[in-house]
């Protein structure tokens, strides 16, 4: 990151661009509308929301927004803030912005960022909303979103993660959010300025890529704790694969992005989006069926998700192959099975005899 | 702890007796009976279980467990190892044994360690099983069950915590404990072989006041999840309660019993015991129907628990006693939250006001 232009806090006010308006995209335009109306000597109060043109019971979906002040097909019922404004031209809606709010579905990051080069002013910031990795990196590595935006934007690059569900944070439930940026106090002071609101806490670390490793490798755990729910384990036994996916987490980020923060992982990117995830969310709830049910994943991901998809299988993919590539599967036994049992190479009830004799129980 | 005469291993085999034979009483005795028999030069395999004599189905309990191996009040259909040997009598059980698991209702520590004053032999080690505090200390601050053993033994005590509940672990599913002990590293190891088998899986910390200050005080978080739960929050709003406990639990443990190691929050006893509480407990429970319903809370009490108690909230009045004592109410707001809300001075409803401007919000 150091190699990228920081980021500075402008005398004028930030320009800010939400990029994306799906159910996720409208839930933060709202938040960034309201803050950046009430702080109106940091922020631009007109914020701009990039809109993928589309119709909408017979209208074009950005003229409703523009007119309704609502995104009746990704977040209906809610309202958005009159200064959020519809926007369906990508560079359009960028150009003159200090402060791109990356909110896209991941396999659109790298088309996105491509349209923009050589379209946004200088020292331009982006705060990535997306949780996932990018496809497996040619040196047998992993690649994360925001060194996507980096590598094609050239810009500076923070994180927003947690255990913030759309449709909670959309409906003004109480919730919190972690922002990763490595560089100034005073953006960073900006950044929660833009993002908190009286029912949406900020915790801002300097960490940025143990919070963006976090909502990433989160989903590698919930798919093992929905292969104990399937295999009928009781509480305590997915606490214990809970708590060992965590540790795991805490190695790969400790090993492959050294300088991570213990103190990190106790934040709202860290636990309370790893609980909710292995508790509530489709990982957990695809993989319980799988096991429950025999049928092969791809099937149970559609009967389930009806055209979504879950992250957990795919970053397994990806990270059990970076293990490989460096010989460390024997350090992380609980992803490798889940790669393993998720691509029906082991089965399912030697998950827990891939834990038993755990790294993290020889140690102490 | 310094003040104790320190354990040491002894050339000659460990002679153990559990205090205990209810139901985690029953389940420990198990496991101890199983690896004490195993490791022989390292253990007398004649486990002593102290049985506090009661007549069951026309029988003595201590007959019935002697005879048949199996105690079919508190843990019927799983068989005792045949070498763990029901006594009745407390000092007889105790008086040549060099390790005491204590794993009674904690009402029942301080006559038990009485009754056993000047019975036991020099250089005991105590290991206490019991989750929760003593009565309010007379100096405004808690007492936890190690420091009533060691005050009225003058013995060195070690803990054992973590998620665990008993019919999980007589069933031998997989499942994590932390045994918390700050003497020495070859007693450390001898008490994890003591405990450890292929399904209870051991690591051994030196911060035994963290380890047991976290069995007690996740019983508050879990009441203040089963607040949220009552009132229909989601995932998320419950995920920030409990984290935001989790931090008060690492504050107030830093604050009090200065000494604590960041990393025994993560092993079973921290997190996953945290998490199996705030989703399965009995407190979490209790306090959802308190919400839900407007009964007083000991009415839903005595209705779900059926004679039971709920810790969470006895340990939030002691907590909150000590908090006042020293005026630091504003630095833990979710502990003090929950026993207003349980006391009836504060509406459920208030419980997340009280969270939005959380310290730990303010710091970064």
């Amino acid at each position: 990151m150091a190699s990228q232009p920081a980021f500075h806090v402008q005398m004028s006010p930030t320009k800010v661009t939400v990029i994306g308006s799906g159910n996720w995209g409208s839930a933060i335009a709202r938040i960034v509308g309201e803050t950046a109306a009430q702080y109106s000597t940091d922020f631009d109060p007109a914020v701009n929301m990039w809109v993928h043109e589309e119709i909408w019971d017979g209208m074009k979906l950005s003229h409703v927004i523009n007119e309704q002040h609502e995104n009746p097909k990704y977040l209906p019922g809610k309202k958005l803030p009159e200064n959020v404004v519809a926007v369906t031209d990508l560079i359009e809606a960028c150009k003159d912005s200090d402060l791109l709010v990356f909110v896209v579905p991941h396999q659109f990051v790298s088309g996105v960022c491509e349209q923009l080069q050589g379209h946004l002013k200088d020292g331009v910031l982006a705060v990535s909303l997306i949780k996932g990795l990018m496809a497996i990196h040619k040196m047998g590595g992993i690649r994360l979103v925001s060194e996507e935006i980096q590598d094609i934007l050239h810009i500076d690059v923070a994180v927003l993660m947690g255990a913030n569900l759309a449709p909670e944070v959309a409906n003004d439930n109480f919730c919190e959010a972690t922002i990763g940026y490595g560089g100034s106090a005073e953006t960073r002071a900006l950044l929660k300025k833009l993002f908190q609101t009286e029912n949406f806490r900020i915790n801002v670390v300097k960490d940025a890529h143990t919070v963006e490793l976090c909502g990433a490798l989160k989903n590698i755990v919930a798919c093992a704790a929905g292969v104990t729910d399937g295999l009928g384990y009781g509480d305590n036994t997915k606490a214990a694969v809970i708590r060992l996916g965590l540790m795991e987490i805490t190695k790969f980020v400790e090993h492959f992005y050294p300088g991570s923060n213990l103190e990190t992982f106790f934040e709202s990117c860290g636990i309370a989006d790893l609980i909710t995830t292995c508790y509530g969310g489709r990982n957990r709830k695809v993989c319980e069926a799988f096991v429950k049910t025999g049928k092969p994943l791809k099937v149970v991901e559609e009967e389930l998700l009806k055209g979504q998809s879950a992250q957990g299988p795919l970053c397994a993919e990806e990270v059990y192959g970076m293990l490989k590539h460096f010989e460390m599967e024997a350090k992380f036994p609980l992803f490798c099975a889940v790669h393993k049992i998720c691509s029906g190479e082991m089965k399912p009830t030697d998950l827990i005899g891939c834990l038993r004799h755990h790294p993290e129980h020889r140690s102490k």
